[in-house]
C-alpha cells in the first residue's frame, strides 16, 4: 500500500556514528510518528565509494557515492544531512544551501559563531529549513521541565546548575584528533555546546558569562610516532547570568573518569526545584514546596503518555525512550518544520547562538573578565 | 540499491499497542543488525477493514485485511506476527502453522500450558519457527547479568528475589477486560510469566513451587452498567526452588500503586550479588566479595558496548536503549533463529514452560501445598 | 548543678557490640530528652571480673561485677538491661522480675514463644516494666510511615514487601555460633523478627503465614577442628496475610553478600505507596495518587524536625540521625514508659508476639501448610 | 568507679542548636572514645541567668552563669567553648586564650581573615589549642576520600565539582539576621566555608580562585515592620585552581529550594573518580577505570568498621552514624590534640584559611578579576 504522503529524500553524508544514528532517528519516526513525508533513504556518501557503498547496503540506501558533491548536485535530494567531521560543515552546508536543499547538521555547527552566523543568513536568504542536532532537548522530560518553569510551578527562577560530563578524552593516551583542532574544538565547544543548548531552552537567553578554560592533557600522540601539543580546553566552566536575572553556572568536561553521560542540571526557584540526570533521562525530580509540611521531597517523575510524545512510542509509562527514540523525535521535528507545521526548533540560528556563548566564555577565560553576549 | 537479502514478508495481526512496538522492532532491527532478511511489510489485520486498512497506512503495510485468515491463507507471507488478545493466540497460531509459517506471538503464549504445548508440538511438527515475546531478556544487562552468574563471578548462587509490579490495574473502578477472564487471566499470568522466565532465564530451571494468589479487587464494572465478579489473582506470590539447590520467591503485582515497570530482581552467590531494576534498566548493580576490604560496594554499571548488541544501536555507553530497542533485539534474534544462525531464544516451548510455572503456583495456591514442577 | 530527676539506676549484663550500644543509648537519650529520670550508670556485669572491670572504666559504670546474679541482687538497681547471648536471656530476666526491676533484654526475647511468654506473664504479674530491642521502629521515618497509613494517605492498604538481609553469615567458613543453635537461632529468629515486628508495626495483626525455612550452608566449622551440622534456616520466607485482609511477604536472609542492612519494605494502597530502605533510613519515598497527572512520582521525604522526635536531634532537616540515635529513641521511651508516661512500646508482650510469628514461619515450613496465628 | 582519667573542665558559651550540638558531641565522644580526659561539664553560659540556669539543667551542667567572661575568669574550666552568634567569636575566643584556656569555635570562626588571624596568633602565642566546627570532615568516608586520592587510587587528580546547598533562606519573606550582616555573612562564609575545607581536605591547597556572588533577595524584614537592604551574597560561585594544578568549582546555595544537606562533590582523576552527598553521608560512591571491561561502574561503598573511627560506633557495618556522630568525632579529635597525641585537626588556622579563601571570592566577584591565594 503506497504511502499518500509526498516523499522527503534523504542525501546523508558521512556514515560513522552520528550517520547511522540520524538513520535510525529518520526510520523510526516515520513509524512513530503521522510525518507530513514519506522518508525515502535516497543517497549516501562518504570519503570513498566503498564505504559509501558498503554503508548503503546496510542502511538500506538506494544510492552511494565516493563525493559529497554529488549528493548536493542530485536535484531529487530534498534534504542533506551532515554527519562529517566539524570541518567540513560550512563548506557541506553551503553548498547544499545554494543548492535549494533543506540542511540538517550535526553539532557544533561549525568552528566559529561567525560561519555558524554565514550558515544560517545563507539558509535563511534561500528560504531553505535548517536543523543542528540538540537532540538531548528532544527528551519528553525536558519539555516537561520547560513546561513546570514556564507554568510558574517553580515560581521565580533563580539559580541553575549544569554539567556535561564525559570520560572519552580521559586517556592521555588518545591520539589528536579533529576534536583537538583549536578551530573549532575542545570540551566546551563539543560538549558543553549541550549543556548551553540546554540552559537557555530552560531558562531563556543568557546575557553574560565568565569562562574559565582548561588544557589538562598538554600533548597527545599525533599517530606519527610523536606527540602533539593540546591547546583547546579539556574543562570548560563558566558563571553564566541570564536575562531573567537569574545565574547559573555550568561545566563541560570530557575527561571525567568514569561519566559516560553526565548531561544533567538542577534548577532553583522560589516554590520548587528539578533535579534532571540524562545518566536517568527518563526521570525529572520535582521538588514542590507546596506540598504539606512533613511531606516534601523531590518527586521522582518517571516519562509516560503524559508526557508528549512519549505515548506516541509506547502507551504505557515507565517502559523507557532510548537515546535512539531522542534522535527520532529530533528528525521527526525538523520534518514538521520542513512542512511548515511548526517553526524549526534548533535551526541554524540556535546553531549560531551556542557557538557565541561557546566564544563568549572562551574570550572571558582568555581575557580574564566577564563577557556580555547580545 | 536493492537489498541483496532474501526478504522475509511479515503478515501482522493486531494492530494496537504491541502491534506497533512489534514494527517498531522490525523497523529498527533492519536498521541495526545485520540481519539473514529483507523485511518486508507484507500485510496487516485487524477486526476490521477500516482499522486494518488504516494501520497499514500509518505503520507502512503494503496490504491489509479485516479477517486474519486471509494473511495465513496468503502464500508470501512468511511470517505470521500474532498481537491479537489472548484468547485468539491458540486458533491463529495453529493455523499459522498448518499453513508452513513461522510464528512470532505476544505473550501470554495461551490460556493454559496444555494449549501451549500443542501449539508447540504442532511448530515442531511442521518444522517452523516460533517466539514467544519476553522481550525483557533481551536487554544487554540481562545478558550481562546471565554471563556473570554462569562465569562463576557470583560464586554458588543461593538465593533470589524477583518482581513485577505496576499500576495499570489499581484503579477498582477499572472495567472487566479479557485479561480478568479465569481462564489465563490475572496478573500472574499477565506480568508474573516475565518475572518467572527472567529466574529461570539467570538460575535455571525450577523445580518446586509454592504459591499464593489473591485477589484484591472482588468484582470490576461490567460495562453494561453492573458489576462482574473477579477471580483471577491481582497479587500472585511464590516461593521457588530451583533444580541448582537455589531458592528464592517472586511476586506478581497489577495493582502496586506508583509503579510503572518494576520487573526487578536480586540474586545472591557465594562470591557476590547483582541488583538490577527495569525502572532504570541500563543499569546492573554488581556487587563483588572480591573487591578489597573498605572498598566493597555495589558497583553501577552502565550500559555499553562491551555487552552486546548494546554497540549495534550506539558506539558509546551510557547514552541507553529504550523499550522499543529491546523489542528490536527481540525481533532480530527471532529472524536469526528462523535463518538457522542460533537456536529459537524463546520459542513456543519457552512459552508453554512459563504457563506450566504459572499453573504450578496457581495449583499450589489453591490446593496449599508445594507444587513440583517437571 | 546537681539534677533535680529522681535517678533511675542502671544495671547492665553485657559488655559486647550491643552493651555499648544501650550505654551510647541511654548516655545520648539523657542529653537529647527531657527524660523523667537522671540515669545512672550504676553497675555493668559480664563472664569475668576483669572483663566487667574493664568495661566499666571504658563505659563509665560506678561497679562492676563477674556475677550478673550480683547485679539482680542489688538493691540500688533499678532497671536490669540484658545484652548477653539469647540462651541466658529468660534465666536473667526472670531473677531480675522476681527482685522487681524493669527489664530492657536486646532480642530476640526468648528461643521459645512459650518462654517469652512466660517473661511477659511474670512481668506482669510483678507489676514492672519490660522492653526488647525493636530499634528499627524507633526511626522518626517508620513513624512516619505509620501515620501516613492510619490517616489515609495511603487509601486501603493492599500488599507488603518486607526484608531483612544482612551478610554476616555469608562466608561458609564462619563459625558455629549460639546464633546457629536449633534452640532459638536461625536468621528468622534473629533478623526475621525485625521484619516481622515492622509489618506488624505498620500494618497491624498478622492473621495466618505460609514459610519457607533454607538452610544453605549446612556445616559450620565447630572452633575444635571439626564441623558441625547447621539446622537452622539461612534464609526464611513468609507469605502473610493481615487481619486487615491486607497480603504480604517477607524474607530473613543473613547469607545476602553485599547486603549490610537491608531492612527494606514496600506498602502499596489504594491511594498512594511507600518505599524504605535501612540503609537510607533518613528517607522515606511517598507515590501519592492524588498528585496531578503528568507530576506523580515517589517523593524522597528527609527526615527532619516535622518528624518527630528529630528535632530533639538537631533542629535542621536533612542532617541525618544514625543507629545510636535510634537506640536513643529506643532507651528514651522505655524511660517514658517506666515512668507511666505511656505505654511500654515493646514490652516481653510485643516479644512474645514477634516469636509466636517466628514459630508459625518454622511450623509452616516443616509441615507444607498455611498456619494461622492468633 | 571513678575515672582515672584527668578531668577536663568545659565552659560552654550558648545554649543554641550549636551549644547542643556540641553537648551531645562531648557527651558521645566520651562513651565511645578512648579519650585522654574525664570530660566534665562544669559550667555554661548564655544572655541571662535563666536562660543558661535552664540550659544546665536541661544539658547537665554543673554551673551556669548570664555572663560568658566568668566562665573565662573561672580557673577550673580548661576549655572554652564558643556557640554563640558569629560576631562575639573574637572578643570571647581572645579572653579565652588570654586566660590560658584552649578554645573550641563554631564556624565561621570571625567575621574576617583578619581578626582570625589574630585569634590564630594569640592562641600560638599563649600556647593553647584551638578548633573550629568542620564536623563534615569528621566523616570517615571523607576520610576514606581522603585516602583513596592521597593513596593514588584515583591517578592524578584532574578537577573536582563542590557543592554545598541548603534552603534555609529560601523564603523571602525570612528575617534580617546576624548571618545577613556585611561583617561576616552570606552564604559563601556560612556555607561556602565547608565546601572550601571540604575542597582543600581533599584536594590540598587552593592557589587562585575566581568568584561570582549574586545577592537573589535584595531586602528582608527587619523585624520592626519595615524592610532592610540586604547585600551579602545569597550564592556563591568560585572556580578554583589547587596547587597541585587541578582545578574545580565550588558552589555556596542557601535559597537552593529543597535542598537540605547537599554537601556533595566529585572528584575526577586519571584512574578513578570520587562522588559524595553529604545528603547520603554513609557512603561514598567510587570508580576504579582499573576494574574489568564491561564490569566498571561506580560502586557504592557503605560505611564501615573498615573506615576508621566508624568501628568505635558501631561493630557492623551499613548501619550508619548520624549527624551527632560526626560532632561526637570532632569533639574527640580536639582532646586528642590538647592531650598532644595528634596535631589539632582544624584550629583556628583552618579557620583564618576558610575565611582568606572567602574573602579571596568576595573581592574576586567585587573586582572581576581572579585572585591568588597564598
Amino acid at each position: 500500500m503506497a504511502s499518500d504522503k509526498p516523499p522527503l529524500r534523504l542525501g546523508l553524508i558521512g556514515t560513522g556514528f552520528m550517520g547511522k544514528t540520524h538513520v535510525f532517528g529518520f526510520t523510526t519516526a516515520q513509524r512513530v510518528f503521522d510525518l507530513p513525508f514519506e522518508i525515502v533513504l535516497h543517497a549516501i556518501a562518504d570519503r570513498t565509494e566503498a564505504l559509501a557503498a558498503d554503508a548503503a547496503r546496510t542502511l538500506g540506501f538506494e544510492k552511494s557515492s565516493g563525493d559529497w558533491r554529488a549528493l548536493v548536485a542530485d536535484p531529487e535530494i530534498d534534504l542533506i544531512d551532515i554527519t562529517a567531521p566539524n570541518a567540513f560543515h560550512k563548506e557541506m552546508a553551503l553548498a547544499a544551501i545554494a543548492a535549494g536543499k533543506h540542511v540538517y547538521c550535526e553539532k557544533p555547527l561549525a568552528p566559529s559563531a561567525q560561519d555558524a552566523r554565514t550558515m544560517a543568513e545563507a539558509a535563511e536568504k534561500a528560504g531553505v529549513k535548517t536543523q543542528v542536532g540538540f537532540n538531548y532537548l528532544c527528551n519528553p522530560m525536558l519539555g516537561l521541565a520547560r513546561e513546570l518553569i514556564a507554568g510558574g510551578e517553580l515560581g521565580e527562577i533563580r539559580s541553575y546548575r549544569g554539567v556535561h560530563a564525559e570520560d572519552y578524552m580521559a586517556d592521555a593516551d588518545g591520539p589528536f584528533t579533529f576534536r583537538h583542532d583549536p578551530a573549532g574544538g575542545g570540551a566546551l565547544a563539543d560538549i558543553g555546546s549541550h549543556a548551553l543548548a540546554t540552559a537557555e531552552y530552560l531558562l531563556g537567553p543568557i546575557s553574560a558569562v565568565t569562562g574559565e578554560c582548561i588544557t589538562v592533557i598538554g600533548e597527545r600522540p599525533d599517530g606519527r610516532g610523536g606527540r602533539r601539543s593540546v591547546e583547546v580546553d579539556d574543562i570548560g566552566r563558566a558563571f553564566l547570568r541570564f536575562a531573567s536575572r537569574a545565574t547559573g553556572c555550568i561545566e563541560a568536561n570530557w575527561i571525567a573518569m568514569g561519566r559516560k553521560m553526565q548531561h544533567d542540571f538542577e534548577v532553583y526557584g522560589s516554590k520548587g526545584a528539578l533535579v534532571f540526570s540524562q545518566e536517568r533521562f527518563n526521570e525529572l525530580h520535582f521538588y514542590s514546596a507546596a506540598d504539606p509540611s512533613g511531606r516534601r521531597g523531590f518527586r521522582r517523575i518517571e516519562a509516560g503518555p503524559d508526557h508528549e510524545p512519549y505515548g506516541l512510542f509506547c502507551v504505557a509509562p515507565g517502559h523507557q525512550l532510548g537515546f535512539n527514540d531522542l534522535k527520532a523525535i529530533e528528525a521527526a521535528r525538523f520534518l514538521e518544520a520542513i512542512a511548515g507545521r511548526r517553526p524549526e526548533p534548533f535551526g541554524f540560528r540556535a546553531g549560531q547562538r551556542v557557538q557565541e556563548l561557546v566564544e563568549a566564555i572562551q574570550r572571558s577565560s582568555r581575557e580574564g573578565v566577564r563577557v556580555r553576549v547580545g
